[in-house]
């Protein structure tokens, strides 16, 4: 450590001990005294390549969370005093793990104690994000055609064989012990035949049985749209790949939601196909009777081209858009409102589907949980401890699931989707994507459960029906992006698209 | 974009102005009014994920050989005045491509106008460096067995087959014309199978033909040992890679330097191995004659370790350390001093080589040149403008080389590898291991090609006499790393590590 300070004249008095205290705070993550040399009230600011945090408490949450800083030290101090009391101090930072960084700190005087009121913490650069991608190249795979899809670049669910890598599922087991695909998945097949490359096989929450985007294996992705929040799930790697531009096509998966809820949470345009309109020849199963394949983009018009290649020339008619208000009264009031504004302004007809949403949910539940244990049973029992946390409890639950208990949850979903299909017909209707804005990463758990479970609520109707569910940013809370939902008639996928591009 | 003042003020008379101009500068690409919005002089910082750049004058040339900044709108901007004349502006960034970043400046009121004299930018999150990486992943390829390297992991230069890739080559139509491998390379199966992965293949200058690592394809990676430097090539990704953090082993090849150079411009330990003692079979060849496996590490028990494995229990013995002043005194004084010093610690011997330096670097250059064009002429005719920039001028100065020319070399060279045998000995060489520092990205390209040329006629003996050679981390000029390089008898790469591991 040097310091050199600007003018070359010496550093306000006690500014240095406090610097150096805040340096050794870090490094033994005492999260007091960190928090008591930033300043406190909500005009405090700590910026870092996840964003900006804003006011003393949510820095306090995030180091709380954080679990200790990269060990470093410190190489040159540059000090800029603006007067005796106020200073800013930029200095080199030296990973142990290699590399350099720059930090930038606003320190000032507040009723005599030296103390941060503006961070920015730059790590040494990162060549690679193990929490987005599996692998990625440039390309990793490229194209195999030239078509409508030249020059795309798609972040590829790690449930889907990409011929030469293993199906790896966010489980570091599974893709240590799976075969090496030899063929790509059907739906990567028809990309790369339409001109896309793949840029890299993207993480994903384990087995895609979660809506989170938290793997507890990887680590959770950045959401890009919103400082701290999760970035939802199941398709989180593809669905942050695109947000952050390092590919322009999302290939996922969606069975509860796992397009719809990353699309919400990440101001995305996101598509669940028709349930069996796109071969899933290739792609690891979660249930079936649910599982669709998706896409997600930033833009309608990409994502109309690219749902074009995979789902071929579908295209049932619309009929009239509806809105069930006691589906959208599931989400927070806040986004309730963003979700009604955009029927209203659709001029979408109330209804009352008039099925008991718990009831097909828990039918939903049940057999969803029946075919993950199914699918996935045998290979987690022989493999204890590979699948971990709440993704983990999940199949534990599922493990019980008895084939009657299955058997009259597929009764009850034929009669839920008869009324479904009977209530809807041509129609789309419309309803939030997500119960709720993208919860923070330090959000309890409760509060996570009770997001999660109005959230599945909305998500099951289409996979119930088997329709089609397109989302679409519909605006925001608070900085925090909201989409809306909607759910055309089976087959419908590019005709939803057609109508709701904009 | 939204303003929020700290304590809920106005901002500063003309300080929103100022920074709104900076804005405009920057989208424009408008270099002398960005000049004139940072403060003159030497104390004036800027840092990014590349680094702290210092004083007005590196800032500003920076900025000349940057090309422009990433398009971008502003999101949330956060002031926070210290006085009526100075004041810190945090910005939250929202970049055209996706993804978010941050950005934190210093603004002071200087002789009655607003200026920058600290900033730091902070880009969007990046999930993938193209400039050191090809492909990487977690890992991109398992390893095969147990052994010395298990939990290490390699970054592969793209001149060697990994299976399921074709071979790049640091040249994109070679990448896309080249076969898909389906073994691994000598060199990375014998790594593999002692337990260690492979990160990902990294980037390297065009065929490996440059020591500079200024790729004009994929673009310089950044030389995280020193600020705006070149990193050093040809093995540059590996380098970086290592340098990071992002790899632990380094493979590389050296023909006339690519090894040596990287390591000491990066403070980093290197061994280009004795000539023809680790098979090349899957290395993408340019000279033969010359053409070695290499290794590059962050600590030299872990070289050590790595080299064992590749070269087996090669190890003969050591004679005396000697050095050659007009050998030293090519390199940069500064360098020379650092080189000087470490053999005068050791007890070197002076001696005088003798022999003609330039006429053997000729010798060197001229037979590297026909092997060169013999390897790659046919396909770089077959594909004009897939080669570019100093190397495709150099494969085009290659192509002339007639076959006369070349007998000339190759007696001239074996007349010269006799004389060093006979000078050297079992004795153990110390030079420079790059006649200076790493040269800034923007240094006018006549000092480029000085120091390349005074580098090679110090990385050529190696060549010539196919001899292993060692580069250590020496010391520092100005914060800027200087490699040592101790060229040891043939087969003595054991030996060389297990004598200057410190």
């Amino acid at each position: 450590m040097r310091v050199l300070v600007a003018g070359g004249g010496a550093a306000p008095e006690g500014l240095l001990e406090a610097f150096a205290a805040y340096e050794r705070a870090l490094m033994a993550d005492d999260l007091s005294a960190m928090d008591a040399l930033f300043a406190p009230g909500p005009d405090t600011v700590r910026g870092d390549r996840d964003g900006l945090l804003v006011g003393h408490e949510q820095i306090s949450e995030f180091r709380r969370f954080r679990g200790g800083a990269p060990r470093r030290e410190l190489g040159d101090v540059h000090v800029q005093a603006v007067d005796g009391d106020s200073a800013v101090i930029v200095a080199v930072t030296l990973a142990a793990r290699g590399g350099r960084g720059v930090q930038t700190q606003l320190w000032r005087r507040i009723e005599g104690s030296w103390r941060v009121t503006a961070a920015q913490v730059g790590p040494p650069a990162q060549t690679f994000d193990a929490t987005v991608w599996r692998a990625v190249g440039s390309p990793l795979v490229a194209s195999t055609g030239r078509g409508p899809l030249t020059g795309e670049t798609v972040a590829v669910k790690d449930v889907y064989a990409v011929a030469g890598f293993s199906i790896g599922a966010g489980v570091p087991e599974h893709q240590a012990d799976s075969p090496v695909q030899t063929e790509h998945a059907a739906a990567v097949a028809r990309l790369l035949e339409a001109g896309a490359a793949v840029a890299g096989i993207a993480q994903t929450d384990q087995l895609a049985y979660s809506i989170a985007g938290t793997n507890e294996h990887h680590g959770a992705p950045v959401n890009p749209a919103l400082t701290g929040a999760v970035p939802g799930g199941s398709s989180s790697g593809s669905a942050v790949a695109v947000s952050l531009g390092a590919a322009t096509i999302g290939l996922g998966t969606d069975t509860a939601g796992s397009i719809r809820v990353p699309a919400s949470y990440q101001g995305l345009w996101g598509l669940r196909t028709t349930h069996g309109s796109v071969p899933t020849a290739g792609l690891l199963p979660l249930a079936p009777d649910f599982d669709t394949v998706g896409l997600l983009t930033r833009d309608p018009e990409r994502l109309a081209r690219a749902a074009r290649v995979l789902v071929g020339g579908n295209g049932g008619g619309l009929g009239d858009l509806l809105t069930d208000p006691s589906l959208t009264a599931l989400a927070q009031p806040e986004v309730a409102a963003v979700v009604g504004g955009y029927a209203d302004r659709r001029g979408a007809q109330q209804i009352a589907l008039g099925i008991d949403l718990d009831m097909a949910y828990e039918a939903f539940r049940v057999h969803q949980a029946y075919q993950a244990w199914q699918t996935h049973g045998p290979w987690i029992e022989e493999h204890p401890g590979a699948v971990i946390g709440a993704a983990g409890q999940r199949f534990a639950i599922a493990s019980r699931v008895s084939a009657a208990e299955d058997a009259a949850a597929l009764a009850a979903l034929g009669q839920f989707r008869a009324a479904l299909d009977a209530a809807l017909g041509e129609a789309v209707l419309v309803l939030p994507s997500a119960s709720s804005v993208a919860p923070s990463l330090t959000a309890p758990a409760a509060e996570v459960d009770a997001i999660r479970a109005a959230t599945l609520r909305l998500t099951c109707l289409a996979g119930i029906t088997g329709r089609p569910a397109l989302s679409v940013p519909g605006g925001w809370v608070d900085g925090a992006p909201v989409g809306i939902c909607l759910v055309g008639p089976r087959g419908s996928d590019l005709a939803l698209l057609a109508r709701f591009h904009r």
